[in-house]
């Protein structure tokens, strides 16, 4: 599918920081950067820029509340480097502390939200775009939050906002394709002057086909990682995007470096992917905690025990 | 979605085999019949029925040429077993030794053919529907063969043959949800007295939303194995899609004890699923054998190495 208007933004960093409290050491992500640039990829997501005050006694790698130097350290000098994006939550960020774009080093600002919290997300976009920068807002949890509501934010993200792409994100892994279809019908009765975009998790090893079926909805920002890394059961893998574009301009084997050379040593440290409580969580269309608390303790394969649990929570 | 005509056949002992040389025994195939059974899954596909003096010299395990004896040890006795299946290769089998279906432990003979062999398949079929098993056609390769003697298998299968079902096999996992679309439409050109059935492989994550797809497009007859084992990157995984089909009968906690019992220690010493040189393969439309062969190497985790000799050996 070629379609020039199409984005890849990875996030692996941010997404698969998830995974391992964002504690990836300054080299690690200073090679993730330089083989997603020379792969070709639009944009590089290289954490959250939350900052530090929100989150009292946390323990945490440098990537949940980057610092401009740290960004620096891990991109400066990359020929050809992709444009670098950093995640916000809404109301963890002191505006303070954000330079304008001009006086940072990343270009995009994706402020991530719940539906229930759009109004918010809108005025920080705002912000983020007065100083400057690119902007996306990331509707997550977009298969839970279906009533007039989600009307409603996404009229006001098209109205209000001036965020150049508004996502979908299927945070719990539970969309279907034809899901996606009429989602995206949806979501283009409200948002016609702005582009779409999808974040997809891996829960039902659907993130890449639903990624394939925004496309054909005309979808055009699409986010990826390096294997997949991300969240649970992750994500729409970057090496399966890129083949599946026809963009000359994307060329998968400095992603095929990298999971040679990184992300299989990192998996056997770490898990994400097809997990079987992610994949009932996923079709249940719940949250992904109550799987991975059940991942650390003695239950973790006990699979019947944790749909039974699952599946009689939904029905009291 | 519920439709009552759906059939769910598990082959994961048939596909699986080709992992592991067909050395299950006899207790594991047991209790992997008596999961599926209990699952209300339609039908087992308990392995190949060819004769053994086919393949001189060869080493492999029970399920490659199953004996009548072999597929009663495993499955009489099983409460509201499901209905045994098994695969023959055109030209593979001693038909001598084949008895008449109400003197035989399995129901099912499904044939296995590539477009180029077709005729010979439908004489095998039309011999087991003579004997009195139910019968389907697999056609196999059906992203590679894709010339007018499709068409014209297809043709055949519809007029020629007496198979309840002709599959549509995606051998080398690339065929994406347009693809399943397109294929569906050109074989009910042909076909509109039978059903039609797919069986798909993962390399690119596609088996269980192209098997979505084809229960979109009104595909009948769908396979699936455990925990996806099967050849290479595996199959679609019969847990996802018996949490997808909404109908009643089927029940997916017998399935989850498989894998915490069987499949994850399983997983450990034989390898399938998601690998990078099967993901290539699948992109590319190549068929398993020489990612199978690199993954028995030392260049096992070169991707960059098997990449670029599987795109200069297509550009050749």
């Amino acid at each position: 599918m070629y379609r020039e208007q199409i984005k890849v933004l990875d996030c692996t960093i941010r997404d698969g920081g998830l995974v391992n409290a964002h504690d990836f050491d300054i080299d690690f992500v200073r090679r993730v950067y330089r083989g997603v640039s020379a792969a070709g990829v639009d944009y590089f997501e290289i954490g959250y820029k939350n900052s530090p005050e929100f989150f009292p006694g946390a323990k945490f790698g440098p990537w949940k509340c980057c610092t401009d130097a740290d960004i620096r350290s891990a991109t400066e000098g990359v020929e050809n480097g992709a444009k670098v994006s950093v995640m916000v939550d809404v109301g963890r960020v002191n505006m303070d502390t954000i330079l304008p774009a001009d006086r940072s080093p990343y270009h995009m600002v994706r402020v991530a939200s719940y539906v229930k919290g759009i109004d918010k997300a809108i005025a920080m976009e705002n912000r983020f775009h007065e100083l400057g920068y690119e902007t996306t807002i990331n509707i997550m949890a977009i298969s839970r939050d279906v009533g007039p509501e989600l009307d409603e934010a996404m009229d006001q993200c098209e109205k209000e906002s001036h965020a150049q792409a508004i996502y979908l994100v299927d945070s719990f892994g539970s969309l279907y394709q034809e899901d996606i279809q009429r989602l995206v019908a949806r979501a283009r009765r409200w948002i016609a002057a702005k582009e779409l975009g999808f974040h997809g998790h891996n829960n039902q090893q659907l993130a890449f086909s639903n990624t394939i079926e925004s496309i054909i909805q005309g979808v055009n920002y699409l986010d990826a990682t390096v294997y997949g890394m991300g969240r649970a059961a992750g994500n729409c893998t970057l090496e399966l995007l890129l083949g599946f574009l026809k963009n000359p301009k994307y060329d998968v084997r400095p992603i095929l470096d990298l999971v040679s050379s990184d992300f299989i040593p990192l998996r056997e440290r770490h898990e994400w992917g097809y997990i079987i409580p992610h994949m009932i969580a996923g079709q249940l269309g719940l949250h992904p905690q109550e799987a991975l608390d059940v991942r650390k303790g003695p239950e973790r394969e006990n699979y019947r025990a944790f749909h039974d649990r699952m599946t009689s929570a939904l029905s009291v």
